[in-house]
Order: C-alpha cells, then structure tokens, then sequence
C-alpha cells in the first residue's frame, strides 16, 4: 500500500499508527462492501439466510466505527498531528460516519427483504437489480480511491453519482406506475421503493467520501460543489 | 453562557476560541431550526413564498458548516487540545455534519412542498404536522442540550425519538391505506410519504448529536446503545 509520504514523519511509530487506522478504515469499507454485494445477492435469489446474516452483521460495522474514532482522537491528544496528517485524520472520520451510515441503509434493505419474503412479496424486488449494481461499483471505487488517495478515482465516483440518480428517478417512476395499476401491490412496491431510496443514499455517501479523499488531497474543500464546477476547479488548479 | 470550564486554559486566546466556534453551532442549528419550523409553516398555510425562501437559505447552512470545520481544523493544529477540550471538538465536527444533512432534508421537504402546491396537490400535506412538530421539539431540545452541555435533556431527546418512530410508523400505515382506497392519488401521497421519511431522519440525526453530547460530558460512547441501556449505564455511572 502506497504509504503517503508517510516516511517523512520522524517518529516511525506515529506512521504506524496512521498506516493502522488507515487499514481499519479499509476495512471497514470492506465489510460495508461485502454488505451491500450480499444483500443484492439475497434479493436475486431469494436468499432467507444471507439476508438475516446481513442484519446480524451490522454490529461489527458500528463496532469498528466506534474504535477508529478512538484511535484518531488517540492519535491527536497523542501526536498532535498538522498539515496533512490532520488533514487525513478529518477524512477518516467523515468517511467512516458515512460508512456506518452506509451499513444502516444496507441493513434496511436486508430488513426489507426478509419481510418481502416471508409475505411471498419478493416480485418486485429484482427491479432494484441495475441501481444497486451501480451503487456498488461507486462503493468499490471509492474504497479503492481511499486506499491510493486517488484523485482521478475520487473526480470519477462524483461523476458515477449522476448515474445512479438517473436511475433511481426512472426506477421510481416504474415503481409508481405498477402501484395506480395493481393498487392492492402498493405494500410490495413501496418496500421495493424504501430499498431503491436507501440505495440512492448510500451513492449519496460515496460522493461523500470522494469529497473527503479530494479534500485531503487538495486541501480544497468541494462539497456543496457540483461536478462540472468541480472538474473545472481540480482542472484550473493542476 | 454557560463557559463549560473553560477559564482554566492558560490561553485566554484558546477560550474565545472555543467560544467562537459554540456560538457558530449554535448560529448554525438556529438557522436549521428556521428553516425546519419554516417548511412546516408553508406546508401549514399552502405559502409558496415561503417554501421558495426554505431552498435558497439552505446554501447558508452548507456555508457556516465549511467556515466551521476550518476552524475546527485551524483549533486543532494551533492549540493541540487534549482530553475534553479534544472532545468538544470531535462532537463539533459531528454536530455539524449532522446539522448540514439536517438542512438537506428540510430542503427536500420544502422542493416536494413547492412542487405540491404547484400541481395542487397539497391536501395531504398536512398530515405531517404532528410528527413535525414532535421533531422540531426534538430539534430545539436538542439545541439547547448542545448550548449548557446538559446531559438531562440529551438523555431527554434520545427518549422523544421513540415518539417520533411512532408516529412516523402510524403516518406510513395512513397514507398507504390512502394510496390503496384512490390509487389515482398516489403520486401526492408519495411525496407526503417522502417528507415523513426526512422528517424522520432530522428526529435521527437529533438523536445522533444527543449521542455526542452524552460522549463529550461522559467521555462514553453511547451510540448503537437503546434508550433503556442507555439510562441504566448513565445512571449507573453518576
């Protein structure tokens, strides 16, 4: 793993530390992944059993939320970090609020599922199938941008947004078509439209990260920034 | 206002800091307060003006949230506080961020409020009102429990979050009965239901700042912890 210029810290300890949060971050991150890769897979198949182990899983993620907070409040009071290393710590702890955020909406979803198949309600669910792909591979590429501090992956996953918002808009609409036609499925599509929401935000909270990776590296603050407005502003300054 | 201690700094510099960057939060969850109170007001009385206004402030919000994690930034690398002063600190930078998202929500709630009245489409709006109001109890509960530090009223508004669930759960069940009796009404139903979704998530992110200030006057992580466990280990402890 790329060490950040990490080596020019004196103490080899303080790097350590930083290179141990950083991995409990990715780590993180990989469980939230894994999350949302099965509980897509629970709502292909019909799979009962994942989808309850997705709920069961969720404790572990706020779990580690919970100690990486330490460890950064460890390693300010501890090594009174400036710059950069500062800089990286606001990041950590912005990206893994919006991940455990990112793993209650994966355990709704899971909630979801389990009730739409115990009441035989699975049909509608598989429609979720196109978002929650893209929404994963926003999830996996803005892990990967954490990893690198990856700029360019960071610009692509702010960009990879706007999909997932299209597709969100139109599955919506699908969604509120097939209710005024069978108006006694309201109660299956809406669960179908409470996971398609929970989606849509968990691409939300990928931005979220991008932003935090781009402000680290840049130290340039991009939220409330638009993408093109955005491309344009990393563009002029390179 | 209560100054939380913070005469024993040997920087009287270091104080008015701190000071400055309480009194930005507070200024930035009296603005969400505006502008939640506001929504409710122009859902209330069908006034466009008003919702109109609710989407352009919300810039404001995004703004002093930036300025404030600067100089929560700016604290840190100048003052490297320890122990409590640290953690007043971290629940700032988590305070704002759930007060920014807050914002969001209520400029959701003002855009479905807008686009209702302007299909005339508003008469089911005004089932919001009694989980709004309970939420923007919470909202000011909340406010004040962050400005005096008191522990009471955020163990109070960790508890009023149950009340809000209630109600949001008994609003959902309505409006879907609604939906199923006139599926010609769906699409305005949907954005009712939209709106207690986000008036659900502020009563959420009330509970979440009620969270870091049990965690800044206890040094206790409470969060992922229910409201009984929560009264037995603060009992417990006192």
């Amino acid at each position: 793993m790329d060490k950040l210029n990490m080596s020019r810290h004196i103490s080899g300890k303080f790097n350590d530390e930083l290179e141990a949060v950083r991995n409990q971050v990715l780590n993180m991150g990989g469980l939230v992944e894994q999350q949302l890769r099965d509980s897509l897979r629970a709502i292909e198949t019909s799979d009962h059993d994942l989808a309850e182990q997705i709920l069961q899983r969720d404790a572990a993620i706020n779990k580690l939320e919970m100690q990486i907070d330490e460890s950064c409040v460890q390693i300010i009071a501890k090594r009174q970090p400036a710059a950069s290393d500062l800089r990286l710590i606001i990041a950590i702890f912005k990206t893994i609020s919006d991940l455990e955020r990112m793993g209650d909406e994966v355990e709704r979803i899971g909630r979801v599922a389990l009730e739409s198949f115990s009441n035989d309600q699975q049909d509608f669910l598989v429609s979720l199938e196109n978002l929650g792909q893209q929404v994963l591979a926003m999830l996996q590429k803005v892990l990967d941008a954490f990893a690198r501090m990856d700029l360019d992956a960071a610009v692509e996953v702010h960009q990879m947004d706007a999909l997932a918002d299209r597709q969100y808009e139109a599955l919506t609409r699908q969604l509120m078509t097939y209710m005024m036609e069978d108006p006694r499925g309201i109660p299956k599509v809406m669960n179908v439209l409470w996971s398609a929401r929970s989606l849509e935000r968990i691409g939300d909270r990928c931005q979220n990260i991008a932003e935090y990776i781009i402000f680290f590296v840049k130290g340039k603050d991009v939220r409330h920034v638009s993408s093109d407005a955005l491309r344009q502003a990393l563009t002029g300054q390179q």
